[in-house]
């Protein structure tokens, strides 16, 4: 990177020449001007005073007295500096011009690329962009991670605008695609960022990529170091960007790492920040669709949370996962009988998805009626109509049990004031996953014991987990 | 700062010397070794498998035997090494020894200082350490950060081990020690500590002098700027370290700054980080009273949430805030009537707390019957016994209205699943913080007429603001 310094903030001049030189440079170029805040001002000039509050009446007549300016003309601006201003708007006339003719040679010697161009910069995607995307069947399991790194690779091809990488942890996210080669000084058209061990600069650039326009940028890391970059998710949520986050390893069943990789709080700490869609899906065929709808999202960041282990292929879902993941949440399993009435509603994300369908399978055979609400997304399935949201979650059944192995803040929404949440209210454990997910009781029989309980005896009211990590308290 | 590098970390002479350089120098020393990953494993020398999972026992014999070790010995270590090892033994006994008689000559030449040097290492208080705290009479009104200034400065005295200082925001966040003097180089004993627009170090700094003992770190900056912390405040939770965060211009009210500078989803996140005590006092005196729970819990960190604006001092808070806080929620005002069967109940934290109490006046003129409940602290009160949180809110009473000018996630818990909830699920807006407070919704009056409608019309749901910013969807 160049470095130039101008001593004086006022010497227009130097400033000049320092651009030119920054231009001339094919590396980035930091240009620091030394100048000083309020500056003319009687009393706040070189004062933190200039910044935190208005200057004032008497500090502005001051200034424009001390710039030589009349200090009664308000909104005044000399002369000199409107001409040079609007020597701007011929300028800028001639570069939009010249821009269109090139763009119209473009068109007519390149019609194909032209209008591939064209696609992009709208933000459409091409026809049949999804098809490649895999069905899985129940008898298979993956890490949503590898289903993921599947749908990566799938979709780049037909999606030659996606684009991105990860802070340094490809090898666990996943996120390589497998021919796109390295973006890198020399590369022509690498498709893979390796961003390094720095998730602030990774969401700011990808903040960037999206702005520019013509590509999705996704870019990935552990899930707990989310934590790390939310400065440059919100201004994504803020600002509309169609980003896509793949944070894996998302929950404490990523196993021996501990309680710092394990997270906990980040999932309910991403869903308060508006306008942030985040996808928890509950297996492979869950996953997939994660992806589809981050895809078609253009218009605001979406984050997919993906596991390090292991999920079957639940029954149902290569039927019901691509609308249902779309709208937040749905049925996956409806009650035996009248379906809707049932005894039991087990509402699960993620990994917890599987407990979930298996309790309702063993309370089922005992003859407590358990309907599985899928919901992998909060935000999509709130933007529902009522009708929609009151046929998966009806009023009337009140009991209900969650399940996510993570903080059980804002499950109430779903579960009701007293109801049962099966989650994680304290840090993890250092331990192989599965002996952790058993030990903090995640396993079907202790769900379905709880659904036992809550239709026989009416309980009701928070769980804790079985037992807690020595780290934990 | 120094900086020395080893360019062989198998080179113990060369690591040797750079360590005695760096004690040698008293500025803090860098010390880069260059090192290789998996050294001497066969096909995992200088490959990142070596980091990700376990070497497996080929690359384990392997690697004993590059470096000329038997490969059938587990948990070998060479004589020298153990010999080496073992002449720590006595040094740190010898250490320990001087130290102690050290510090038995201290203790009988200076008794007075010796029993203060023991108080601090034991983390007890001095007796009366609270005393000089103001208390705040209705009439007056502050901005809490400025009660949380004349609490730093009432504390500063009597609990000398109180050290801290702001993220370049010390001007806003008023958390100067008047007379504690800079920490800077060359100093002695300052106390006011500039970390520089840096809020994740400030925070891990903060963490430092929390384990080091002795002290009770305060760290200060923005309240939206805490998403830049949240890694550090997560050590220091899961660490649990008494440290003490004062985040100042709590919500949209802060006003111009606008959108990027106005926290909607900081105080849901934090919530939801397992071991952190959030309070977000709703008055002068709850502010004063948040302040004594800070520094008194010295097993974990507490984060205080305090208004750029002034809030007014309420009615009653004199007398129930300094045990009320330290519950994590009470009954403000009773209903009038039977108190135990209000018709409404009025929940709210920080400067939302005086539209509960205006709108529960108002209403009470009309004859419905209104609690107000202060909830500033969630961790606190969900410590409290059942009996005690049943008594502040009883399950019976189900006619509730939750007040908070941020996001409304999580705040089901409490209003219920139906539950009306006035909070702010957008980003916010630039513009004055009042107009904003205003059209946003947060007046007494649209929360009496909420209350009405409750009570008289049994409504329920979560409402919308009134307005969005033109930045917000």
């Amino acid at each position: 990177m160049g470095h130039i310094r101008v001593d004086d903030g006022n010497d227009i001049q130097a400033i000049g020449a320092a651009i030119a030189a920054a231009r001339a440079d094919d590396r980035p170029s930091l240009i620091a001007v030394r100048t000083h805040i309020g500056y003319g001002a009687p009393t706040k000039h070189d004062s933190q005073k200039a910044h935190g509050s208005p200057l004032g009446p008497d500090e502005v007549r001051g200034a424009k007295l001390a710039y030589g300016w009349d200090p009664d003309r308000d909104f005044y601006v000399p002369d000199a500096a409107l001409a040079r201003f609007r020597e701007a708007i011929p300028a800028g006339e001639r570069l939009v011009a010249e821009w269109r003719e090139s763009l119209a040679r473009y068109r007519h010697d390149f019609p194909a690329e032209a209008a591939e161009l064209d696609r992009r910069w709208s933000g459409r995607l091409g026809d049949g962009w999804s098809a490649g995307l895999k069905t899985y069947a129940p008898g298979d399991s993956q890490p949503t991670r590898k289903v993921s790194s599947e749908a990566i690779n799938a979709l780049a091809g037909p999606v030659p605008e996606l684009f991105g990488g990860s802070a340094d942890l490809s090898e666990s996210n996943l996120t390589d695609i497998a021919d796109g080669g390295l973006f890198e000084p020399g590369a022509t058209g690498g498709r893979n960022i390796r961003f390094g061990v720095r998730e602030h600069a990774m969401g700011a650039i990808a903040n960037g990529i999206a702005l520019y326009g013509g590509f999705i940028p996704y870019a990935a890391t552990f899930l707990t170091f989310s934590d790390y970059m939310r400065g440059s998710i919100r201004l994504a949520a803020l600002s509309r960007l169609g980003v896509i986050y793949v944070w894996t390893h998302d929950s404490v069943a990523l196993g021996e790492d501990g309680p710092t990789h394990q997270p906990i709080e980040q999932v309910a700490a991403l869903r308060a920040m508006p306008g942030l869609d985040v996808i928890r899906p509950g297996d492979p065929n869950e996953a997939a669709a994660a992806w589809v709808c981050a895809v078609e999202r253009r218009d605001g960041p979406t984050a997919l949370i993906m596991t390090r282990q292991k999920l079957p292929v639940l029954d149902g879902t290569a039927e019901k996962a691509r609308s249902g993941v779309a709208r937040g949440g749905y049925v996956l399993r409806d009650a035996s009988g009248d379906a809707t009435t049932p005894d039991l509603i087990l509402i699960a994300t993620g990994s917890e998805l599987q407990l979930a369908f298996g309790a309702a399978t063993a309370l089922e055979r005992e003859g407590i009626r358990s309907r599985v609400v899928s919901l992998p997304c909060w935000e999509r399935f709130e933007a529902q109509e009522a009708g929609y949201r009151e046929s998966v979650l009806p009023r009337a059944i009140q009991g209900r049990i969650a399940i996510e192995a993570l903080s059980p803040f804002g499950w109430e929404r779903y579960a009701g004031i007293d109801g049962v949440i099966v989650g994680v209210d304290h840090f993890g454990a250092s331990a192989p996953g599965d002996e952790i997910l058993r030990r903090f009781g995640f396993t079907v029989d202790r769900v379905a014991e709880l659904g036992r309980r809550v239709v026989r005896e009416g309980f009701s009211g928070r769980v804790e987990t079985l037992e807690r990590g020595p780290e934990a308290r």
